[in-house]
């Protein structure tokens, strides 16, 4: 016979008159007091953040929000043409394509700098920089959070990232750390792999403290903000049915 | 042979060097500059907040994003637990339950709002709202946004974010008949049916000029943010796997 | 305090060396004797369908797999490409779409048949008919199952699907009522208005005894086969990054 | 400036009259004459199976249709009560939680199979097996397709899958790989480790010649039958409610 555990969660109490959230008073002492970037750091990490950490939050999580009709976008809109009486869904069917392509990679990049740091021990972060670099050429793998197909020579929001970092005392050895891998597969493989904004975020979300587990949810949260707009403007202007369209005649034309 | 019509966005424009969102440069002129919320009404509705409007809209946004152990959290819960590997797909799980039931009542709130200040005319509100109780009540429909099966005699949010709403100069026309309404309802059914969170944040989205399509996406955005929460909170403290096993159990004891 | 209710399930017992699906032996009564539309029935009924059942029930479920390249069909694409690891997120993307607007109107049809025959009491269908297609009228309603914007004069699914239901002894008073509210709103409206692939689904599944909420999920399991063959075919050959890139660079273009 | 690729796909042509699916006349060649699990071949290799395919890929698909109150099932009914309007969302849902650990293993043991074949070579499978063994373990990562939590000592669906394979002429050298890998694994683990259903399926369906990555797809096929069956149930006999308010109730308790 299985012996049942608890089941407990310190989110939120609900009671007839109150709603707690994390300790906090929702009506009372959230509302009008934490903007939606400072409450997800408080869903998250269970305390209110301080100045510091809501600046560098909410731009780690504003950074991802739009990227102009990415698959997931295009997904959202012809989801949303489909059943537009459930706009959650249409957002929830764009997210699913954040995987391991698009914006997912900040959590590979926030993993491999949280072991390295982790495992650094004595070492000079170069010679940790050299170790991964070798260990993922090693297994064939592309390291993450280097290189844009687009965004070339550099990617323009990571300086920006990192400058508010720094502004704010929170640019340190993680953000040391990916500079230092990127610096060093560039010139392993000799050619220009920048730090891209998802290297960035991953970089910049572990000096906050944040699990690399969590870091694809900045993208999640970003993203969602960013569906949810693209709806807005579907709404307005809409396109998915031409684009359907357009691709359905295309596609079976040769069939004709 | 059909005519292609152009496809257009206006969200973003990505160059190599460049990121423009909405208008606006995303690195120098949005990150370190806009809130994850501001962020969320520039993409919108295409313009940057009024320092009122942020204050208002950021209300809205928080208001939803932790409920307790709902549906939609023990949702994501469950779909982490099978595929840890997909955070996105885990908070698409949950997002999908976001429906008629439960928070996506600010739509409906909004939509009843929206039609009834548009079909107005000269009439006077109170004469607005008897009209749109009735409607309902002809229909056998729940008039959105009254009442709550926990949060009584009064949602203790709805208060505040009127509140709010005044203070910023958003309490206006849309809010009055939200409140009518919820009069007329009470004296003809004879029951406490005050304004709950979702008629509020209908009227109030209303106020602030949001579509009521768009009010559904209010709660996506906000409730996106608490499922990251849950997630963070099961990385912490497991209990999806708990709640699975003891669901499986019991539900088929019967057939041992 | 609340009072706990049971949780019962009756689909599936499983011990260490026995699966039991609806009492039947899995393994051994199961596999090799029900293939997988006999399974579907037996999911959603509790037994094993007969000859006849068995028939009719698979040519429902097989007549909404594939319908080219959808809105479905592009979203699940795109989705497999930003995340080729979560095969089973992009067809749960695709399958979002399926709404109101497209496939999800079998249910649809399927309500307006059972509630029609349902109070239908001793009136003639015509009678019934008309009443039903005034109704519609009256709110201003399209009536679901009726034209297709693509298959004219007739919906080539409809006649074989209503054969195969008389050939096993299912063609009875819902496809009769079908019938006569499709000849009711040609004469009302004075164009062709045959019924459709999705009306024909509704009636035949009405006379097979689902539960007109049930419907949509004829469609959801077909579909999903679907979605999965587009996925095969993407690997074989590509064509979702294609449709994001020109996307992007149309919609995008006015703004360089 | 890009230059287009062509956007083309080969499944289905959709005239006003007509509608031809690889190739096939739906109404007049498939609809009668294909089951489900036929179709589903059809869709995904693009020809009609012989009827030896048929017996041994619908015993494939059939398998996972139905597990009990999984996750997947519990995470469907959950959101099928926040949004039951949208019966396809709530299935979504529940396939998103088809990763990497529950049925999404089917995938990683194909990988193996086809991998472990593919380069052979001249050598002994024994050897391959070996092989293969020692390089999951070097990696510390767990061997898919081997074991079960619950069906012990063995899984009772393996022997009747092999059993139909073999019946058919289907039961070759990736079957016999994934026997010797196991056999191996017992050895060197010393202790039992038997193939099991998804182990099964991957050799299975190696042996019908169809692509590891599509494996997941035979899982998400099955599933979507499996978690419409238990909205049918739901429909039924409701548990959700029950669920969410014991899960509520118990993880707030200690916060009162």
């Amino acid at each position: 016979m299985r012996q049942n555990k608890p089941i407990r969660s310190n989110l939120c109490l609900s009671t007839p008159e109150r709603i707690v959230v994390q300790g906090l008073d929702l009506p009372n002492e959230i509302l009008g007091n934490l903007s939606l970037g400072d409450m997800a750091w408080l869903e998250i990490t269970g305390k209110a953040p301080t100045p510091q950490q809501s600046a560098v939050f909410n731009s780690l999580l504003v950074t991802l929000v739009e990227h102009g009709m990415t698959p997931m976008a295009i997904a959202t809109r012809l989801v949303y043409l489909g059943a537009p009486e459930s706009l959650q869904s249409a957002v929830a069917a764009g997210l699913c394509g954040l995987g391991t392509v698009f914006a997912g990679t900040a959590e590979g990049a926030a993993k491999m700098l949280q072991e390295g740091i982790g495992s650094a021990g004595e070492r000079d972060l170069g010679a940790v920089a050299a170790g991964i670099v070798a260990g993922f050429r090693a297994q064939r793998r592309g390291i993450p959070g280097l290189g844009h197909p687009v965004h070339k020579p550099i990617d323009p929001r990571t300086p920006r990232l990192f400058e508010i970092a720094r502004d704010n005392g929170y640019e340190g050895r993680y953000v040391e750390l990916m500079k230092r891998i990127a610096a060093e597969a560039e010139r392993v493989m000799n050619r220009p792999l920048p730090v891209n904004a998802t290297g960035a975020i991953g970089a910049v979300a572990s000096e906050l403290g944040l699990d690399w587990r969590l870091c694809r949810g900045i993208a999640v949260i970003g993203r969602a903000v960013g569906l949810v707009g693209h709806i807005a403007e579907e709404l307005r202007n809409p396109i998915a049915k031409e684009i359907y369209e357009r691709v359905d005649d295309e596609a079976s034309e040769h069939l004709r």
